[in-house]
């Protein structure tokens, strides 16, 4: 079976950089997977990607080495096995609260009898290769989001629950627990804390810290914080991002003024 | 009917600057018609859009008063009636190398007595608004691209042919046209000058000068020397720069190396 | 941010008229959208319409002023959520029984405070313009179906959850649970009756009452009986209702018979 | 081979009535087969539909016995052949012209000797049963349109053309080709002469006469005039006069004013 | 309204075969529903198949007489109504454990009185023909899978929940149920003891006894022991067994090598 | 650049087995990718696949070492340009009957000086690695059919034509070019000669010959016979014969009668 180099990379203390995918599209999927990430993530949660789209960038992301994660919309066992069926090799699972919920994440991913998945492994049984029934429980992350006020109090009950990978922070959805604005990348000395708090009991569990950034600045400042599953962004943002960064400047430099006038 | 913003302004002498679509997605689409572009035109060409994707992608700008134009993959009359049709207030219309063959995409692009255009518009009449039909000879711009050696030697034919509005250089295959590699942006002399020539066989004949740039630095280089229908590079381009630039500063300012190998 | 006319309209008092859309066309979609309703609902839960669908269907009503909702298949939050991230301005959820139901579907369609939507506008911000999040709870209407024996049962409780906006009748539905057949447009006294006890309660807690009707005839019936959200039908009924009267005309009137035989 | 009962209806001398599909939806394309025409059009031409959704349209339709036309978007062999290939009964070809321009559409819908088709029917061997290669030089109409100068001028020479199964006029086409304005129901007297002729000749070629109409008025009159494949507008058509004829009765009976302003 | 062709056989006492649709494609879809299966089912859990080509799939399958069921992912009373409305004629229900189980699956296929389907059929009365409503609850087969330890358990209970049709055995996941590797064609005594005591169970209920296979050998080994539903593998399994059978013949026949190294 | 394996094969000599995809699916042309063939071809002439679906279908099989080919529908330089620059290594392409035509599909796939494709290849640069506008015109493949009466008669001057690469016999085709009927895999005599008389000329002119076949026999045939590009069947051509070969064994051995009567 194909090895789960990210997974491989927490177990082993290493860091990793990844991106998230908004856009429903192969192309754009395939050209983020030739960009040096270790990872990408198909945000099936707030992007407008549905299962249809997810298993088409799986497909594509597949034609490199880049490890295909999914972010499911909701902790429901039924397309967490769809979505390992189609390939993924790992689930970010959203709003995960306390334990209770965090099994029922794992209880999804995992075969008998660590958990309850369905056998019939479909599109995944190319991608893996041989074996994979046999290997998946060890080769398929389970990453649950820390991003609720009870996420936030039960965080040692769910970083005990075995087979929890990795916990990744929303910090948008973090800022709303902390009853702050949801700023994303977010300088309030409490939300930084507060993650630097979650990072320390991912610690104490061995468990892998993650973090969601919006780009470059907040990557770089919480793979130096020590995260290891640390997000730069999404295609979205980098496109959104430099298009409007070089047409104000194009139009700066040039005075070339706008000929619409925004609805 | 809703008026051409970006025709209106080429004939009033005025610039433009637009952008290629080429992730064959509603999503950047409608993000890309958000940024502040005068037009846009999705690339049936070179991307990997069909006619599905780009009827999906002009619905999603016309939620915006960004101009949608198309290149069609030839010059093919069944295309661009049908394009037209769907919403495109413009044909890029590729590789045109002599009067026969710009009559030939006027002919297409204009009902009659112009032109041959079939009666029957679907989704432009919901775009357009009330009058399509009677007005939208005067607002549907045919844009032929100059990029081989025949079109370059036949420009002043070409030109002179009544209904096209602008002559678009492809810099790449021009390249290809003066026996140079394909390069997009490009800083040969000789590559220079010929596009200035075209620019003046333009303006010779009343017609808008257009480029294709792969972004910011030729965009605004071109702008500067007068060109009309100027692009600056397209949503692919501009998210794959931006991840590549961040995702090696990140790597660099942090030391977090690639847990994967390049397939 | 862009104002949801619909539920400010219920608000002031005012009634508005809507359709159904069952065709999982962004075409039809956009053809509907030009027709002028107040509102069009996109239903996920009869029609054949998936999250995709939808998505391309609310980006074609963008392009006009009238209002997207989307009625969802069940009271889940995952998909209330996400599409409302896609720029649906409202969810009709079915089959409301109790007050918790009702608190759930609130829950998942505002921001905390007030619920426990996750951060992460998609689409909805390029379609809602700026200060989505800070304003999204006051223009997202919250729409509950009445059509359950335990939901009539349980109307003041229902009715009194804050953050419903509407109270629409499945009369169809309705009459399953007033233990009749399935009619839509119901003549019944008692359907009738229940109808209006449930106007009545919405009176009471100033909530918008709503009715979904198959066309003409009912929708003006329930527009003078004060109904604020009054469905005429939907793109389906209206296609099939013409075609079918006509069809039988132009046989009736030329002679013309069927050279067909029905499987 | 099931039998193509409209081809055979002409034959016999015997009228049918159809009508054009717009909506790119198996669903929309399933109810108007259940309505009872004889045949739907699929069109490809001035619709919004590609090949796939053509397909899908297709499958909808074989439900039923309703007979599956398509309107290629051009005289091009390689989609008449693709359209057949996936189960049409018959093409209609837009714009001919000539003589040429008629055997070149019966050459690319029938197999050798009569024509040119390639060998390699996918779909259409389910959708016909046994023997379709065999039979379906006999069972597959080829329908040309005159529409243009050109076409009237030359319509001897085109309906001498072996294999041409039936004449259709575009009447807003050909109020273009009579320096009229594009209107399709037109009561100019002269266009509706210059039918008749066409008409004529048809019966002097032994060639089914076909029109299209905008609905009911329409098709009655031109069904009464002897035409044989005599269409009742379109299921958008009819979405829409039925909507807007509605809705206005709507309020005007009941005073309830447009919440929403144009855009 | 149209027989429920393979329920009426397990009523009567007969068996029938079937076959699992693992492709998302209306095209293989039409071809196995023309090879003379008895129903076909498309499998929504563990396929790639999402609710829009499982849409497309059945509008296939309805060219034939040849029954389509869908198993859905999860035992969802949202997806399972929304199958039903287009056009599925049974559910098969997915890892059914307990009595309370049983009946949430039938209170989702059911009409009231006997369940809480909501009124609101779409593309099933076009399949379905007159008199859906009123006979669906009678032509709705609920198919519950037994293979999980509770279930096993529960056998009783579960199938004497009123409106159980059938009893559906997966092997692979019944293998994991009693401890061993996920065999789906399962020479395990223990296994095939356990699945004959189903079998009884079945017999004693009333309830139709069905099995899942990969194939020839254990469709005819389990239609001998009496099975009533039994699959034989699906459009995939077919697929790649012939081809890499004859791959393997063809290479060991002619010793022409690949070409290629596996990736 | 990533090398075309089955072009160099055949530059060396050598043989090669491949199989021909109908199906318009992602999936089944993954399982296919994985089953050993040294090369695929996505069939766009006659399956029911267009342009995006070959899109989806090279992607899947990018992620393995088969090499992906297309054969389009028409020797039409915008398609073998857009299939080209979404990742064929290959075209094959119909009905070729002189050396005009000949020239024509080599001008569209190769890029200046040797041919007149455009520049701006998209996804293909993402599969083909570095370095690929410098050497795609040699590892691009340019495969003609011959099958008609023309070709047959013009085949050295087709073979002549520098760029051909691959002469492929479409055997059903050249049945209806030798007026037969259209049997692919022919016994006749005289068929067989004239394959033989165009495999000689192949060996003349130093192009590879090839072959299409409907399976296992004729694939074993003519790869003993020394053609080089030999199709064993097709995903749809396997699927069916198994299941139907299956089907009737099982009823056989267990007596279990159809209970549906084809349609």
């Amino acid at each position: 079976m194909r090895p789960n180099t990210a997974l491989r990379a927490w177990r082993a203390g290493k860091q990793t950089v990844g991106a998230w995918l908004a856009i429903p599209s192969s192309f754009s999927a395939e050209a983020m997977a030739n960009a040096g990430y270790d990872w990408l993530c198909i945000d099936m949660q707030h992007g407008l990607i549905d299962y249809k789209d997810a298993v088409a960038m799986m497909t594509a992301i597949s034609t490199t080495n880049t490890i295909p994660f999914v972010r499911v919309g909701w902790n429901d066992p039924s397309i967490i096995m769809k979505v390992l069926d189609a390939g993924a090799y790992g689930v970010v699972v959203p709003l995960v609260n306390n334990r209770e919920e965090a099994e029922r994440a794992v209880w999804a991913a995992k075969y008998p009898p660590l958990g309850g998945r369905s056998s019939g492994p479909a599109r995944v049984s190319f991608y893996a290769g041989d074996g994979y029934q046999e290997h998946s429980n060890e080769e398929t992350a389970v990453i649950v989001m820390i991003e609720t006020k009870e996420g936030i109090e039960n965080i040692d009950e769910i970083l005990s629950v075995p087979g929890v990978d990795c916990a990744y922070i929303g910090p948008s959805d973090l800022a709303y627990a902390l009853d702050m604005k949801p700023t994303g990348d977010n300088r309030d000395e409490r939300h930084q804390q507060v993650c630097m708090e979650l990072y320390e009991a991912c610690k104490r569990h061995g468990v892998a810290p993650g973090m969601h950034t919006g780009g470059l600045e907040f990557t770089t400042k919480w793979l130096k914080a020590g995260f290891q599953m640390v997000t730069m962004g999404s295609d979205m943002n980098a496109m959104r991002a430099k298009v409007q960064s070089d047409l104000a400047t194009v139009r700066g430099d040039t005075g070339v003024q706008p000929t619409i006038v925004e609805a």
